[in-house]
């Protein structure tokens, strides 16, 4: 089976840089696999793609060898599953916020019987190889988001989950739950004390911490702290904060 | 009917920033007309687009009040007409080497008896207003792209085409004609003075002068030098430019 | 932010006429938009419109002041949020039969502190405006379907919940619930007796009342009675009966 | 091979009632299939269907025994045969002003040795039976647009040509070219005398005439003329109009 | 209303022979359902087609008379209404593990007062006819999989459920329940037992047995048992082996 | 850049096992490109395939070492060109009947000098790599279509066109030009005759030659004689033909 490059990059204690896809377009997935991030997110969750257009867009993602992973829309077993048949190497999902929840996801994610992940790799095994299913309990990444006042009120029971390898912090919707707004790259202190906390406890359960982050600067100062992956942020954010220089730049000649 | 915004920026002496989409998403078009520019061309010969997902993005365009301009893959009539039923404001049509295309062209872009054109403004109507019929041969702009030795050779003959509003050069192809490989913001002396030839010439003759330019530095400077339609990069470059950029910055944190 | 128009025309004590889309395509889309409804609402749930075509006909309403509004597929706060992450500015919701049901509803369309609202309005802030969602938990519109017998036994706890801003009465569900077959445009006693009792009880509640109808003589009716919201017809239906009307004027001729 | 009706109708020498597809739906279209036309026409030229969409709309079609009819865009050999392939059954062609023309339209839906069709019916033979091969040539009909000036001159050339079925005028575009502007149902005695001498031309020659009207007593009136393939409408315009007819109702009550 | 062809094959005592979809293409779903199988079933669990897509395949069914069957992603009741909506005849669902999810999945079948299936047959009108509202809860088939250790503990309560019509066995996720990794045509003796015991008690409770198979061979060979629905291979499988077959046969030769 | 592996082959002495896809679906299309084929032909002349179906398919194809090929509609440069840009590396033009067909089809696919493609290879060089521009001339393969008696007619010239590399026999077309109906496979002395007439004249003028067969006997028959390029049926008529087996088998068991 092909391995999971995440994995890898995790054993070796080095930081995943991820890109974000929000275009449902195959030719925008491809033009950004092609860009050098280590994995790249297909955004199911605030975004238009939806499963039509999410297949070729990990069909162009494995034109090359960055690992396609996708933000699912919610804690919802079939679509989970049907992402991973797809092809994906690790599920984020959103608003975990209890330990039944996170065994909910978990479970979604793994055959019997670690799990109860119904059998039907039709893309999978294209892209991992046929002996997919024998491995896939193994190689499949999951990733909980960790991004409201309840998800810290149970954060150690969350974690304890067995088979969950990586939490994955939303500071917007955390920001929101701990009532400071929106936002990415957050100064605040309460909110940059609950990040850290969300840090600390992944790496005492041995679990990947990663965020979402709103620029290189902010992502780069994250994965000095430990952690391991860093999104920075997204297709047509990069496309929009570049048209808006370029605009900038023509006028200021 | 709607006023066709780049005669507008045309009559005042100014320079129109043109946008250039390849992504075959409205979604991304809609990002792409919310960031300022004066009109995006949708290019239909080099990229993804096809009919199918151009009307979306002419409905996303539509949205604000970014001129639509659509790039057609060939001069073909049929084609032509077509995307002038669906609503677009303009047509860029490539390889425009004689006289003789350059009517066809613009025969297609008007209604009789200025031209040819076949009657259903099925989208356009919506777009331009239910007067749109009587203002369209007005109001639609024809840009005939000049990018070989041939259309240098008749050029004038080619600007004189009654209904011909602006010329584009396309800097690659002209450059390969010229026997200079491809690529924009052109610096060999050859394809310098052909690109000053086109300026001169369709300034003589009344029309408008644009090119395809890949900075916003080249482009300031063609527009300080007369081009009233200036092209910066496309929706695809400015996002995996950014995206590059973003991942240097990571690293070099 | 773009304001709500559906809230304008109910603070003026008028009657919001809401067309009906079925047909997935950004054309009739547009077609309808520029039909003179209040608002047009996208059905997701009985109609081949999945959340690939929503994204393209939201866009093609937005070409207008029409104000865009998804009845969503089910109560699936995923999905609920997605459509407002679109840009709708109304959700209708089937099927809403007791407290809990509402609560969740409601929650679903409120970020946080009013309810659980996912942060990621991609789309929303291109069409609301950058400060969308400083405003968006007032200006989004929340519409309880009530079509079960159930529904009716829950009616005052469903009107009860906060955040709540309408109601929308189901005929044909409704009619079966209560075992008379479905339909519009009722006249069974104990079928206009328990719409009457919705449209009783929402206002005093200080909610607004809605009801989907089969003619505009019907829809008026109703408006005369106090719903401020009528449904009439839909695209696919008024398209089919004026394809008869037209069959039977030629026939006869 | 399934038999193509509307030979049957003809040769009974009854009026065929055409309907009018533009939106690109297969969902409308098999509404529309529902609605007693006997033929529908997909229309390529003026509306947003390309080819992606229009299979499936000729598969909806194919569910009743309305009988599949295809507008191209324009006369172009390859995309002629391509609709063919996918099993319609007509094919207008717009814009046929030469016997040329004409001829290079009829020759790309004959199979040699009385035309140049390429082989490769795809669709067809599920649509028409195994042995659409053998009887494609008899059963296809052919229909040339007469809509300019250029075609009334060389109008006896034009309906000379072999293998031609019928004829449909364009209203629209033929009032344009006669200098009088668009428009269906057309008053104008130039306009009308052109039209009759189409349809006194057309039966002279023993071929079929067909109009696009825009209501069913127009349709009607033609009909009672000797024209045996009469339009009524669009879709969209159906829908547009019964939309406003609704409003209208809905208010005046 | 149109006949549902499964009930009259089950009451003539014969075995339904059931193709399997799973490429989201009407075309390739059209040319399997001229090939001859008693019903296809388009699989919205393990492959990539999505509700978009599922439409037209149903139409393209819909042109022969081959049973139309959806396998469901999920025991999710605003997808299984609308899939009905859409046209299908039979429903199967994945993981029905006891009798509180079979009765969840046939309520969502059947309207009231049988079940709580929400009104809007939108294309089942369609497909079915006018009446289908009057005779949908006794033709449309309910067919829950059994395919876990759970459902084998709780078969006597699923089986019991009214309205429940057929069970399907899924030997892939039985095996892996069962501790023996996944497959079809399953031989190990546990398996076999667990998928005899199936069939014995769907007989006792009078209802149809059906199960996925691999091959002809075995398929025929649960026939003989009693398996009155059998599905053999998939599209994309069937096409796969085919070419590998041509390969070797090429390089043989 | 990318090698051009169909070179490869050529240049080993060793035959092109070439699979066809006619099937719409970058999902079938990745299945089909595991399958073991040298190259995969995706045509756009007798199929639904078109340019939005395309790209993603080539995409799909390039997740493995499978040669992309593109049949095109026809011999339109504007098509050619775009085919190009997408990423495929061969071309196969049909109809091809006299040396001026040749030679436009020939200097569509080259870059000046060689001829007149315009640049633009948006995806090209994702695939082919960034110094796609500097070898496409070299790489990128070149076929017409032998298919009708007038080609035979002017084979030496067709032949002679700088920058053909090969030639491919259309069985169909040629058959039905020559009066023997359309088919593969063929057995009529007169057209086996044609089809080696093509072969040795091909290999006289050093070019590749190609058929299309039915079956893998006959394209081992075929490759036998010396054509170095066979395509054997199609994706869909090897799933129709599995399926038509499977029933067989089912039955006779």
């Amino acid at each position: 089976m092909r391995e999971n490059r995440l994995r890898e990059v995790w054993r070796e204690g080095r930081t995943a840089v991820n890109g974000w896809l929000q275009v449902p377009s195959s030719f925008s997935a491809e033009v950004m696999a092609h860009a050098g991030w280590d994995s790249l997110t297909i955004d199911m969750q605030h975004g238009p793609v939806d499963y039509g257009s999410l297949v070729p867009m990990l069909q162009a993602i494995s034109t090359t060898d960055t690992v396609p992973v996708v933000r699912v829309l919610w804690n919802d077993p079939g679509l989970i599953m049907r992402v991973l048949d797809a092809g994906c190497y690790a599920v984020i999902c959103p608003m975990i916020n209890t330990r039944e929840e996170a065994e909910a996801f978990v479970g979604a994610c793994r055959y019997p019987p670690e799990g109860y992940r119904s059998f039907g790799p039709y893309r999978a095994t294209l892209y991992g190889g046929q002996d997919y299913t024998d491995h896939a309990n193994e190689a499949v990444v999951t990733m909980a988001m960790i991004e409201t006042q309840q998800a810290l009120d149970n954060l150690d029971q969350i974690l304890a989950v067995e088979g969950l390898d990586a939490v994955f912090v939303g500071p917007s919707d955390l920001g929101q739950s701990l009532g400071h707004g929106p936002g990415t790259d957050r100064g605040e202190p309460e909110v940059v004390e609950a990040i850290e906390r969300v840090l600390t406890a992944a790496r005492e359960h041995g679990l990947v911490a990663g965020i979402f982050t709103g620029s290189p600067e902010y992502a780069s100062r994250m994965a000095g702290k430990g952690f391991q992956f860093v999104t920075i942020s997204s297709d047509v954010r990069l496309m929009a904060s570049a048209a808006a220089g370029a605009m900038t730049a023509f006028e200021s000649e």
